[in-house]
C-alpha cells in the first residue's frame, strides 16, 4: 500500500485504552484491580476530532472493563470494544477500512498492528521497540495528553485546510 | 489593550483547578471519579500573596466538584466556582476586571482565557500550543508546586518593593 | 566464576517485586499499605521469555503480601515466594543454581545478590550504588515496563538465535 | 556559627514528613485526605543510620497524621510529632542541639530551618528557592529514594571511617 498522505483522508482513529488514554498502569488493592488514571484535555480534542473521524476505542483488559467502559463509554461518550491483543488486526479489518484508519497503541505487540493501518501513533510512555514502529510518536505520555497531543497531529496534518481556530 | 507592567498592578489572581492545583489526572473506579491529587507549597504560598491580591479558584469539572471544594474551599478556604470552559471569558469578565486579571490555566482551551487578561500563567504539563500562548510558564507541574511557582513569580514580579523575607 | 556469556545459556530469571514490577510505592491509608501500582506489557514480555526460562518472583513485602499475590500468582500466573533481604541469597542459592540464574532486584542490599548471581539487572529507579554494581541497566523504571525491557534485552543477549518473530 | 565539618559529629538526623518521605501529595476523595504514598529504601538506609544518629520525623499536617503515625511509628518504628513550620525552629532548638542536627524539608519556609541547625538536605522536588539554601540537595524525590539518598550522603559525608560494606 503506497501511502500517499496528501491524497488519502483517513476515516478512522482506533485507539488502545491502557497506557493511550491512561497510564497504563493497574491499581491493585487485595481484591485486584480497582482503579485506572484518565488525563486532561483528551476528551476536549477528541470531541473536536470527532467531526472529521469515527472513533473507536479498543481494549484487551477485561478484569478492569467496568472502569474503562464508565470512564470512556458513559462519560466521554465513545465506542468501547474488548479485542484481544491477537486478533486485533482481524477484528479491526472486519469492522473499518484499515487504508483509511488511523490507530494509536502503546502495547509490545502494536506494532503488528501499525504494518497493517493507514498511520499508527504510539505515546512517549511505550517501548522504544514499539516506538519506532509507529508513524508518530507522541511527546506527551498515556495519561498526560498523548491523545490530546495525537488529536491536534492529526487535524495538522490531514485537516491542514480546516480553519482550527479553537488551537 | 497595552501592558505596561510596572504601571499596573494585578488585583486578582483566578486558577483554573484540575491540572494546576492537581496532576490534572481523573482516579477512576467503576462507580466514576473517586480521587484528585494536590501538591505541596501550594496553600502556604498562596495564603502569602493573599495579603496582595484577591485569589478565586474556577473549575469545569462537575462530576468531581464535590472533592474540589472539600480541599479548595474546606481545607484551604478560597472560594471555587463551577465554570464551563465555553463561557469562561464571559464569566470572568462579569465577575472580575480583566484589565487586573491574572489567570493560571492548563487546558487546550485556555488560551482563549489568556488573550483576554492581564496576565497569563500555564503550568509545565500544559499542551505545548497552551503553553506558548502564556506570559509565563512554570517549571513544575500541576500539584508538583505550580502554584506555589506562579506565585513566587508574582510577587516578585509585581511587587518586587515588597520586601518578601519569609522567601 | 568466569562468565563467558556466549557459553552459558541461563535457566533461571528471579526478580524481586517492589520497584521491579511496581513503581517501588506504599500506598498508605490510615489503615496502612493499601495499593500496589503495576505496569503494562510486563506480563506479555515475560509469557513469551517463560518458553525460555523458568521465572520466579520474590519479595520482601509481608504486610502486602496479599496484593502481590493477587497480581504476581492469581492474575499473572507466576509463582512468588516471601523472601527476606538479608536471607535471600542462601535462599536463592538452594532453590536455584546461582550460575545460570539472572537477577533482577531496586533494593539497596541487592547488589549483595547481584555479585553472587550469573548476571543481574536493576531498574532505572534504583539507587545509583544499586545500579553501578548491576550487569545491566533498563532505561525503563519499575511499573513502567523496567521488567519488559529487561525481557528484551535477555532475549536478544542470550537466545539471539532465536527468530523473536513477535517483536 | 563557624561548621568545621571534620570536627563536628552531627548526632540528630530530623525529617520533615510529606515531600521528604512521600511525593508531598494529597490524595483527597470526597471525605478528605485518604492516602499517602511512600517509597522503597528510606526504612532499610534509615535503619542503618540509626546507629549512628538519633532519628526523629515532624510534620505540620494535622488531618494526615493519622495515616503519618500507622507508616512513620507503627510500620517503621520512628518517632513522629506534629510541629507546626511556623514554630519548628523554637521546638527544634528545645528538643535537640541544634548545632548537631541535621534537617531535611522540602517546603518553602524549611530555609527559616535549614539556617539554623548544622547541615541542611532537600529533596529534588522542592522549590529551587528551598534547594539554593540548603547544604546538600538529593537527586531522587520525596517518595523516590530522597531519604535513602540522604542517609548513603550523611554516612559519607560524616562517618567516613566506618567501613560501610552494606553499601
Amino acid at each position: 500500500m503506497i501511502k500517499i498522505f496528501n491524497k488519502i483522508v483517513p476515516e478512522f482513529f482506533v485507539l488502545d485504552l491502557d497506557g493511550v488514554f491512561t497510564d497504563g498502569k493497574f491499581y491493585y488493592s487485595q481484591d485486584g484491580k480497582n482503579m485506572k488514571v484518565f488525563g486532561a484535555d483528551d476528551h476536549d480534542c477528541l470531541n473536536v476530532l470527532k467531526g472529521f473521524m469515527k472513533i473507536h476505542v479498543v481494549t484487551a483488559d477485561l478484569k478492569g472493563f467496568e472502569i474503562s467502559k464508565k470512564r470512556i463509554n458513559l462519560d466521554m461518550g465513545l465506542d468501547i470494544d474488548l479485542v484481544d491483543a491477537s486478533s486485533r488486526v482481524e477484528w479491526l479489518a472486519k469492522n473499518f477500512d484499515l487504508a483509511k484508519t488511523i490507530y494509536m497503541g502503546d502495547g509490545v505487540f502494536d506494532h503488528l498492528v501499525f504494518r497493517e493501518v493507514f498511520y499508527s501513533i504510539a505515546p512517549a510512555n511505550a517501548l522504544k521497540s514499539t516506538k519506532n514502529k509507529a508513524s508518530f510518536v507522541t511527546k506527551n505520555s498515556g495519561g498526560e495528553r498523548a491523545v490530546a497531543e495525537a488529536c491536534l497531529h492529526i487535524l495538522g496534518r490531514f485537516y491542514p485546510s480546516q480553519n482550527h481556530k479553537l488551537f
